[in-house]
């Protein structure tokens, strides 16, 4: 990936750069960000390219100059909440922001909503029991839900919008034989009146732990008919007469195939988790450099100071980068995953590419939705009491991230589609690994090579560079999924020689072991290709992200440490120290650097949201705003009587 | 303590128990609840004596059947949810459920609040700037805020409803001097209508992430007089020419008299930790018996029999026992504490006995804190989409739990406090370490002695008893903290040797050192308390709790490997395999009694509230009841118009 555009390190960059990027408010941030050893504004520009840049200024002013994208008062109910989202949504289509004609879609003609997911079957969809029996006489398939536990649910836009639905159902051709999961565009709503039509009713499931403006439904049919033609055809079909078709001869295959398409989310969500983790940041970190706290002397010193603030802020903003990077870069292959599925003169390597991607995204989108998870908690606790406060903005980013860990399949069901990907590669190495098209398995064809690496003595010590020190990281990672996939092979062994079934068998091998492997593989696949950017990165920045790539292995390694020394990599305790020891060290190292690396990636104020994080540092004038114009702030409650000290009920 | 009360083993106790614990309802969780090897309502009476589980009962009673403790639908306002709040507590203060005439108050003459924290000094309390210059023509103080930085904030029913409030203000004599931090009960608002006094400023803090039904206000003064007496004056006393006088000679030991009454909010939060880990436990696993998804056969199997479902939950229904064990015990000495301050015939050890119960909740409050928060992030993931809805409760949990890690203490601040107690032991522990009346830290005078033993070779094999097990967790603990004590000691001479000042050392040796002591020196008293607590209970529930108390030391002892091996007590890679293959072996030991351990501790359905916990496991009948009885779940939204797909905006 060509970074930074095409800025050059010349002089004109600085002037280009200073037109797309405007300067952040003095304040009480200046003196940290008089502090940085690099160019925030060259930062940027190495994370994103200047199209993008531009592209995001339109799209922030115009968000936040419209009415419908003003923030809802803290007690909008949740028809209000679906309102301004549908509001939102009709704004942005009709607003033209993006160049491309693909997206300028004949708006609002219909509205959708997938429905794949029923209230006893989410993980296992082979197990889904809506039906969808062929009736020749009518040329009809007839939708039917058995009962209550068969209704689709968690249906995004089913409560209350979608006019048709995309239904997985079991069908049934006239035989009587089950062919299998497909899928069925079903009219459910009259689209002018949104009256649900006869046959088919829609709930809507209500309040949600966050991103309540979305109207997710339950749905359940009573032998609903609609047209044969309205079966998606392409991996199965039925004549007029009830005969089923399919080119696939493998059932399995089909439902594969069928299924295909669900990686597009999961590669969404590793985003999703990145923009909580830098709205978080953003919040904590500038808070942490104006907030003070005790201190040596009379004069107090920002809690940014102390080094365990330091330990507890900088390593996500470390895996915040990482992270950053790992999604863009995921995101590009993908998009050429896609094209070159439309070219598809490879079959064989589309089928690879297909499988590396869904093992990637199956276990890059729990490590995004936990570390934003573990971001967002850190940097509300590092917040204190005022963190507390809605107006913080810390409650909204956990209860929306949430979701992230558990839709698009939920995380440690994921991990194990990864792990089984895994122990099949390790099985085959000297063939396949070095073939999968995103490189991300190159290393496993040496894995009786690696594994042979045993480290008496620390590979590092006090003076071991940041580069050095990246390299032990990848080298470490590297050996642990390989002694996992070792070691969970023959384990797999172990039990199936015992005459246990292989659904047993998988089961049985998931604690500290396949769950622990796909999310070390993910790592190390962050790890390396955030290494591997800094390389395109300009002299001036690589310093500083050195500092980061090394703080991000560090920590990683370091939940990994009892395993190492299991396993026998690492044989000596100093080992443990010197993780510890550069740890401490690259927190204290990035401390200059800090609040301009959370200026490189925060959002502008109005889509932060929060009255710790705005990018002038005034954090008490915010908060003082926040709390005296609430309504009702000042106010006495107008229930006053009943809580005043003359009331009946005290006996006064 | 005298577990289980008066009961015998004999038959009447069956009789009793069974008059007093009523029995749970016949459902899907039947089968598991057969499967349990201990007598469920046993473990009741052991973990609460018979007085205790009939009061619950009682108060259980009262509250499900009383308007005003119905639940409020899910969009209740601010003003709504602190009108209720105020409502149940005058209902429960008149209920009369307490038979102790010293909890019959004369209830609501006036309203009170404790104002201490401002807006930019929370935890340095001596920093605090509000002013209470003392004026001797008047005779009164005037009370003033400089700024709003000053202002008086988080305070708890100061927004709408306190009448008088405790204020904390540097004290100014006449001569100019700050006399340092006193409280004055300052008369806030007029009790009869509310309205605050002139030269009182009360703003409503407004939205909290939880807690909403407490109105914490911040209060600023505009030269605000109220009387000489008005100074609470056990501590130091003003006298009406304005000379200031005190009992206390140290101005340190001044203040940490009068903020010495901190510690029973601690000890009381750390209580209120377990019970939201009670009652996510009580929901997921309940969940997870009844939750199907995948199998080797034709059947389905509830989650709760995959292993890696089993290791995700089972170590936190073992915290919670440990935890419900530690927060009786240490509240029963709380208690005694406080009733030896009353006689104080041994004032020395009234002085060591406050120290160590100030270093224990400081530490205890921590880690029943973030328990409870990694327990209901768990349960919420584990209960898949469904544990998403609002329904399902952990919202609710998750949001109410997160100030138990901010207030009455920082958790991260308040570690500091035990670390230093700890340390400062240590250099003294042949003279001291006995005679702290809790016996916390009784075995480090044997520091040495302890710090002398290494494990060459795993002290545990795969025949390990569960006794075995304990006490190996128990050494190992009591190893590191002699070893982080010793450590800790060696950096502080070292940092000051090299000229660092008494605040920068402390603020160094945070990080993987004095911040891990006081964690693991905390672990170390609940592991051993439970160990202990077992002793006691009757002969057929031991088993199951030895089972629980060696998963909760392992699942600790897993997290402090790495420092283990560093320090050089595990030399061998094996103990890790060890600790590992016990951790996952007891899990699965756990499977049958996984349900009745959490029926011992869950409250009534109506307390859990939520729509997959109940205890008759009939889980989709009580969830489709909440989604189809929700208001607006079946109708369409009234702004079905513009959400058409006709509007003009749509432009068809």
């Amino acid at each position: 990936m060509e970074r930074g555009g095409t800025y050059s390190a010349g002089d004109e960059e600085g002037t280009d750069l200073n037109k797309l990027i405007p300067d952040l408010p003095d304040g009480p941030l200046t003196q940290y960000r008089a502090r940085a050893s690099f160019n925030w504004k060259k930062m940027k520009a190495y994370l994103d390219p200047p199209e993008i840049i531009a592209f995001m200024n339109r799209l922030y002013n115009f968000m936040e100059t419209d009415p419908v994208f003003q923030y809802l008062d803290g007690d909008a109910n949740l028809e209000e909440q679906r309102y301004v989202t549908l509001l939102r949504n009709k704004k942005l289509n009709n607003a033209k922001l993006f160049a491309d004609e693909e997206l300028l879609m004949d708006f609002r003609k219909i509205g959708g909503c997938f429905c794949l997911t029923e209230i006893s079957h989410g993980t296992n969809s082979r197990g889904l029991r809506t039906q969808a029996r062929y009736d020749p006489k009518t040329e009809s398939f007839i939708l039917h839900t058995p009962d209550f536990e068969a209704a689709k649910c968690w249906s995004g836009n089913l409560g209350k919008t979608a006019s048709h639905g995309l239904v997985f159902a079991q069908l049934y051709t006239p035989d009587g034989i089950c062919q299998g999961l497909h899928c069925f565009l079903v009219p459910i709503r009259n689209p002018k009146t949104l009256v649900t039509y006869p046959g088919v009713t829609i709930v809507d499931m209500g309040h949600k732990i966050g991103l309540n403006g979305i109207d997710n439904g339950l749905m359940m049919f009573d032998h609903y008919a609609i047209p044969r033609e309205n079966l998606l055809n392409r991996t199965g079909d039925v004549t007029p007469e009830g005969v089923y078709e399919t080119p696939y001869k493998d059932p399995n295959k089909r439902f594969g195939a069928s299924l295909g398409n669900l990686s597009t989310g999961r590669v969404s969500i590793i985003g999703f988790g990145v923009v909580h983790m830098k709205k978080s940041l953003a919040i904590a970190v500038r808070y942490s450099a104006v907030r003070k706290q005790f201190g040596p002397a009379e004069e107090e010193l920002p809690v940014i100071e102390y080094p365990l603030q330091q330990w507890r802020l900088f390593p996500h903003i470390a895996a915040t980068y990482a992270l950053d990077n790992f999604t863009k870069a995921f995101n590009k292959l993908f998009v050429n995953f896609r094209l070159e599925m439309f070219d598809a003169s490879d079959k064989g390597r589309i089928a690879l590419y297909g499988q590396e991607i869904h093992a990637l995204s199956s276990a890059g989108k729990p490590v995004s939705g936990w570390s934003a998870q573990a971001t967002i908690q850190e940097c509300r606790e590092a917040c204190g009491g005022h963190g507390y406060l809605r107006c913080a903005g810390f409650g909204y980013l956990r209860d929306d991230n949430d979701a992230n860990c558990t839709y698009e399949g939920d995380n440690n069901v994921l991990l194990q589609q990864t792990s089984n990907w895994l122990i099949g590669v390790w099985k085959k190495r000297s063939e396949v690994s070095a073939v999968y098209p995103m490189g991300t398995v190159d290393y496993v064809d040496q894995g009786d090579h690696i594994l042979g690496c045993t480290w008496k003595t620390s590979p590092i010590d006090e003076d071991s560079t940041n580069q050095e020190l990246v390299r032990v990281c990848k080298d470490s990672l590297r050996w642990l999924v390989c002694w996992l996939c070792q070691r969970g092979s023959s384990e797999i062994k172990r039990h199936t020689a015992a005459g246990l079934d292989a659904f047993t068998v998988r089961n049985n091998i998931q604690v500290y072991l396949a769950h622990t492997l796909s999310l070390v593989y993910v790592k190390q696949v962050i790890l390396s290709w955030f290494d591997e950017s800094i390389h395109e990165a300009e002299a001036s920045l690589q310093p500083v992200l050195y500092r980061l790539c090394a703080l991000y292995g560090l920590t990683q390694l370091e939940k990994l440490l009892p395993q190492l020394v299991e396993g026998g990599l690492v044989q000596d305790g100093n080992t443990i120290f010197m993780v510890h020891f550069h740890i401490k060290r690259l927190c204290g190292d990035l401390l200059p650097d800090a609040v301009a690396l959370v200026d490189v990636f925060a959002p502008p104020d109005f889509f932060i949201h929060s009255a710790l994080g705005n990018a002038d540092g005034m954090v008490y004038q915010h908060l003082k705003r926040e709390i005296f114009t609430a309504p009702g702030a000042l106010t006495r409650s107008k229930h006053w009587q009943e809580m005043s000290y003359r009331s009946p009920a005290s006996k006064l």
